[in-house]
């Protein structure tokens, strides 16, 4: 996945095959042993298991009634929690707060201004009492004025060495194993994979490809404003401070037709803000596959659901046992939980 | 591109290459013989042929110096004008013309309420005097209220039925056959090709890739609101009478930039209104390829730029010419004009 001329982020898919360093929690194996043609190592043998590889023969299996066309093959992830780690806080935010720190000598008046003064003293709890709203005003200022081209080079600068603060590892380092088979189980039979995020549509693209071997087409997000102008070193974009459009809950099923336009036949998610995605997915006619990530593994991730701030998981999960939708238990189906560190 | 449950358009592109029924003026043959393994056989040898043979042999020599990798080869397409006939009014403002006949039953309003009491009485130039909103708020109100679903029902069923008033044939038949050659000859060269029109994204992507090859996620174009809504029969996406994004002009590089995430290496257009997509596609680095269809042929089609209504060419001409980008006259540069017609 590297481009000549950006930044190669050690792509973990590259690694997936590879004889991986040292283990660490993250990647003790649990489970059953798995032979070497299985496409999905990283999951369990049984019944979560099973169910992905039987619909994915069904709609591939061309005499089968429930073939569908390889264009038609269209398969969305959400991404925080679904295909990395989402705790403590989403990953744009931590990105967002580095740079409000980065820019505050430039902005004296935020020393009295909230959240960004207490965010500048240390005080995130503080900085974050204002809830979406506080966290949204941060994402949007750390974001504005620049053009797409420098917003492209801090993120890349910062994910090629920022560091979750518990994991010890660089953000896009705590993508899940299995998940990153997944996504190539399903492009080795035709699939076209999308993410589907709440999280800003910019801030993705610029390492999904890396990552996740997913283009930034293929990347639906949130959408800042943007503005054309004609300067006379030539054309450039510029972020405006202003949200445009939002991709959670049932912005999701919007996004989906607004960005591609037809309706997925399998879908992703972890927690009630996915859920109208899971519905707009489940509701449409033909074989259909609707999975649920479920956080179960406090011992080597995060175990959490109702009552949780970040990735709440409530209402979706009662839907998808009524309605025998897949639940995957990190504990339970995941031998491996994070893919490989990248060779030092 | 028939698939399955959709109706099939008669793929122009599936007719390419096979004898077509008694020639009409629209394809009576210009210029020189081609050689059975030209990929653009309705392009005439000359400046701009070969300038666009160049570019794609200069961007997929491996070892050469401007080689670009494949996951990078976007190419962007304006439709109205660019890929099928403009004149003399955009093909959706015809259908939603035709909606606002076909609704008029159920609104006895309209027959006291400009544009539509023109329209309705058969004043096409009054119920247009009102310019681009008059022509907006037809298109808007026509549209308004339908889910997706029923939209694309209608939407289809016209594509099949209406006719060019003037040329008597489909819409859907009024693509250029140089151009289908074009997208097919950058494909077959791994580029991607994509539609950045400002007509409504839903209405392209329902024959887009019937008729282009192009599928629905990559059509970048005008988006209404939309609305997700949980009905006792299921969920739906509701059609809003109100635009949330304008596709044309400084609004194509944002379009770009928020659907497909990165700069093309070549776009196509024909008008003022995709100028600035092309300067934003040949500011990148690197090889570029930009081209402008000129509409020079009366006989065969229509002939205008500088003070047209519908498609006016005249800044984009002149800086066309300024820096070197191709300009394809369709009088000199096609041999043939309009794809085969269906077989009967």
């Amino acid at each position: 996945m590297h481009r000549p001329g950006t930044f190669n982020l050690d792509d973990p898919m590259a690694r997936l095959n590879e004889p991986g360093p040292a283990k660490t929690a993250g990647q003790v194996a649990r489970g059953t042993a798995k032979s070497p043609t299985d496409a999905l190592p990283s999951w369990n043998e049984g019944r979560t298991k099973r169910s992905i590889i039987e619909f994915v023969e069904r709609v591939t299996a061309h005499s089968g009634p429930d073939f569908v066309a390889p264009s038609q093959r269209i398969a969305v992830f959400d991404n925080d929690g679904c295909l990395w780690a989402e705790q403590p806080m989403y990953s744009q935010l931590a990105f967002a707060i580095d740079r409000v720190k980065a820019l505050a000598p430039e902005h004296p008046e935020w020393r009295a201004k909230e959240p960004f003064a207490s965010l500048l003293k240390g005080d995130l709890k503080s900085a974050l009492a204002g809830g979406e709203h506080a966290a949204a005003e941060i994402v949007a200022v750390s974001h504005a004025g620049m053009t797409t081209d420098a917003f492209q080079r801090a993120v890349r600068e910062w994910t090629r060495s920022a560091q979750h603060p518990k994991l010890k590892r660089r953000y896009v380092e705590l993508v899940y194993r299995p998940m990153l088979e997944l996504l190539r189980y399903l492009r080795a039979n035709s699939f076209k994979t999308f993410i589907v995020t709440a999280g800003g549509v910019e801030f993705v693209r610029t390492w999904a490809e890396d990552v996740y071997g997913i283009p930034p087409e293929q990347v639906v997000g949130s959408v800042g404003k943007q503005k054309f102008e004609l300067r006379s070193t030539g054309p450039v974009l510029v972020r405006l401070p202003a949200v445009d459009f939002v991709d959670d809950k049932a912005g999701k099923p919007v996004g989906i037709q607004r960005f591609i336009g037809r309706r997925p036949i399998a879908a992703f998610g972890n927690s009630d803000d996915d859920l109208e995605m899971l519905q707009w997915t489940a509701a449409g006619e033909g074989a259909r596959f609707v999975l649920l990530v479920h956080h179960t593994d406090a011992e080597r991730e995060w175990a959490y659901d109702r009552d949780s701030h970040v990735g709440k998981l409530d209402k979706a999960l009662d839907e998808a046992r009524m309605k025998g939708w897949a639940v995957a238990s990190m504990r339970d189906d995941w031998n491996t939980i994070f893919a490989d560190p990248p060779r030092a």
